[in-house]
Parts: C-alpha cells; structure tokens; sequence
C-alpha cells in the first residue's frame, strides 16, 4: 500500500526536491523524471522507480495504477500526496500528478556494446542540458545507441534534460568519460569518428560513412578544438546558406545523423 | 556623447528591464538583444537599435565603439552604464556588457516577398520561445525566408528566442497570422505546403518538394490538427527507428529543411 504524506517537511519530500540539485543528484545516485508518458516509457524498457509519488489523480490513470503497483512489488517506496506537495518536489507551479525517482545507470565506456547500433553521438562540452536531452530523443528516432559525454558537459541527470529527451535517457545509453578515455576505447574496436566542422570542403550529404559512425559534436559556443578534429576519420560541412556559420548543436547532430542512416538504408 | 546612467531607478533601466515582459515588449514596440555577436549581425543587416546601453568594457572593443557611434548618429539614444544595471536591465547575473533596444518590424503577411527564397517555415502554436528562435537560426543556416507564426504561439522577440535564433531575428522575415489569415494568402501565390506527420507513408527523404515550399510544423505536444494537415499539397514522414514517435519540434523542421534544400540543389 502507497504511504500518504502530507506534510511538506517530510524527509522523503526532501530528498526529491534536493534532486534537482547536481550534487544531491550524485550522492543519492538518483534523478527525477515526470509524467505519465515517461515513466511509462521507463517502465517499458524495464526501469521502475525507486520512489514513485502521485496524487489521488495520479493514480487514477489504469496505466499509472500499474506503474505503481509494479513499483510497490519490485520494493520501491510508493508515495500519495497533495499536488501541492507533488509541486514542491518538482520545482514546478503545475507538477506533473505523477513523479519517480530512479537510480542512475552506470556510465562508464565499459557499459557500452558498439555492435548493437550503427551510430552513436559523442558531444563535446555540451553546456546545454536541453540539447543533450534533444539529442538522446533524436538517438532514439533516429535508431542510435546512444551518447558519450566527453570532458565537462551539464549533466545527462538534470531535469531539463530528462524532460528534453521525453524518455529516450531510458531507451538510449549513456556514458560519461575524458577525451583521453574515450580515444583509446573507440581504437580498440570499429568505429568511424566523424566530426562536423567549417574545415573541410566535404560536404555532409556526399560523405562515405562507416558504420558504427560515431558523430562528434562541439560545445555550443567554441565547436570542435582543432586537436579533436585531427583525430577524426571523417570531417563533414554543412554547407551554410545565410549569414550564420554555425546551427545549433543538438540541430546540427540531427541533421548529420539522418543523413549517415539514410546513406546506410541506401546501400 | 553617450549619456552615463549610475542609477537603478532610472526610467530608461525600468523600460530595459520592463522588455522581458511580453506585455511591455507589444506597448513599446521594442524587444531587447544582448551581446557584441548578435548586434553586429544586426548592423550588417541594416538595424540599429533605438536605445543602446554598455559597459566601459563593452564600449572598449572596436566594434563594439562603431555600432555605438552608428547608433548615436542615426539618433538612438546610447548609454553607459555599470555591469551591475546592465545585469539589472538584462535579469541576467552575467549580463552582457552590450544590449540594445530595437523596434518590432512589421509581421503582417502582406511585407512578405514570397519569391525572395525557395523554403519558408510555417509554425502552428509552437510554445516553446527557444523553438521558435532555433527554427529561425536553422532558417538562415538553409537559406530559408523566414518563420511564419500560426495562430498562439509563443512571443518571438522574448529574450529567449531571441538568443537561441543567434542574430538570425535580423536576416529572416516573420509574419504572424491565424490559420484563417494565412491559407488564402499562401493560395493567392505559388507555393506547395508541406506538412510532417505520422499519418503518411511518404518518405521524407523521397518527396517531390517544389519551391517556394512552406514546411509546416506543428505543436510541441499535439502536432497539427487533421484539417491542418488535410490542407496540405504534401504530407511528409521522418521514419522513426526507436519507442519514441515523435522529433523536437525544431529538429523536425531542420531535418526536413536540408532535405528540401537538398533536393532543390540536386535538381
């Protein structure tokens, strides 16, 4: 049976508002996903929460009822409450009727099979947890395996990130490493690194792609650092029509992506 | 000679700072822009801000100094200030040490040229300001005309979009207008309208685009209304690979634009 809380004091409610804090979100190993779709997304891809909270309304949903009981079995803290305390949890004025805290997976490069997807993104000193969210929902559209952080990027587990993914951080994988980490693990086996650059005359959409084609994609303000694009198999352009020389990150990942999977469906 | 303001109370600080209110921004028919990079992109196309403030610092650069100057002579109102009320104007505590105050162009449908460029973007209740300012980034970046907004959509000249379009508010047109408004006027010209949508089983990557082509895009949550896409010459389908079945609203249209433009260039 789910526990009622009503005060908002409750440690329990502390802990779930303390996730939207980094450094909370790492000494619990958590982080906090929203809404029914997806925790309903989560839960197809066998993740439950460790904590589900919800109101009365929450539960209501026959979808929702299920999430929580299947939570309830798996011996995770199932919670009833106000959704004025479900808006305190979430930082937000109009919360989602329906939250869950789950356990953050293991991001090292080890976790990571290259053999089950033909790309993969690899970004940069992403500063922007929305772009890192978009690109993990274009990993899933787009039938990646996932995507390597490299060196300082925002963190994956941020709430604007899970909530910019809509659910594919629990259908794409992840993994967090240095640029001295990652180099040596994408030579021990395949893999065509392909970085997007105004340093080259090749252009995107005639590019011999390789699979698995990791895309490498810079920071939002500085791009790739030379050195970087030195050590790519590949640099493609986007040729640019306008006054602009740069798309944003998350655009740029995308465009290149759908055009490696079609060059793969063509041949 | 700029004016120096040292004070928080000052009337032209509130009205800078007043532009981060949607309601204040239609009043005075301004909207703010921060940052040496966007305003230069502003100047290159021909406008200058009716109210330009700075730092010490952010005079110092040379360019910077020009678009002053430039400012003064075409009878702005130039300002110099400290960092702390820039911050203040701008509601940023790293405030750029530039910003300036420029007049709303006219978004009627009717100042648009629709011979001007082969790919126009169409946005239907899109919400999200860092959408609307990412598709017009992606505009320039295509060589598209411009952005036209459809019924309720989220204000484009907040700061927001105004940021994440990266100077590209400047060289794209915008209309806004009701779907009523806007189909007899696309009909009274050439133009092919081309919608994304699951409901079709056209390939993106294989459609018979024709310029000018007006890609149409659809709410974040909902995606177009049936008649919407009912009204479409062509209705258009991103093949999703993973759970999910749906793109960010702004990758959709950029995934879309490149194949267009593509097409365009392969003719």
């Amino acid at each position: 049976m789910p526990r009622e809380i009503t005060s908002f004091s409750n440690a329990t409610v502390k802990l779930i508002r303390a996730l939207r804090d980094k450094k909370a979100r790492r000494d619990e190993g958590l982080f906090l996903a929203e809404g029914l779709r997806i925790l309903a997304e989560a839960r197809d891809e066998g993740h439950l929460p460790r904590i589900i909270a919800f109101s009365e309304k929450g539960a209501a949903h026959p979808l929702a009822a299920e999430i929580i009981a299947e939570t309830e079995e798996a011996g995770g803290d199932a919670i009833i409450t106000t959704p004025d305390i479900l808006s305190k949890m979430s930082g937000k004025d109009n919360a989602q009727m329906l939250l869950g805290a789950y356990e953050q997976p293991d991001t090292s490069l080890s976790q990571l099979d290259r053999t089950k997807a033909d790309i993969w993104f690899v970004g940069e000193k992403l500063r922007d947890p929305g772009n890192i969210g978009t690109i993990l929902r274009t990993g899933d559209a787009v039938g990646a395996g996932g995507l390597i952080l490299i060196d300082d990027c925002a963190d994956p587990f941020s709430v604007e990130t899970v909530r910019a993914s809509m659910g594919a951080l629990f259908t794409q994988r992840l993994a967090q490493a240095s640029w001295d980490e990652f180099l040596p693990w994408l030579r021990s086996g395949d893999g065509q690194l392909v970085g997007t650059s105004l340093n080259t005359d090749f252009d995107y959409a005639a590019a011999p792609y390789a699979a698995p084609c990791f895309i490498l994609i810079g920071n939002e303000s500085q791009g790739l650092p030379t050195s970087y694009e030195q050590a790519c198999d590949l640099l493609v352009k986007i040729p640019m029509a306008g006054k602009a020389d740069s798309l944003n990150a998350a655009i740029a990942a995308a465009v290149t992506a759908f055009q490696v999977r079609a060059s793969f469906r063509n041949r």
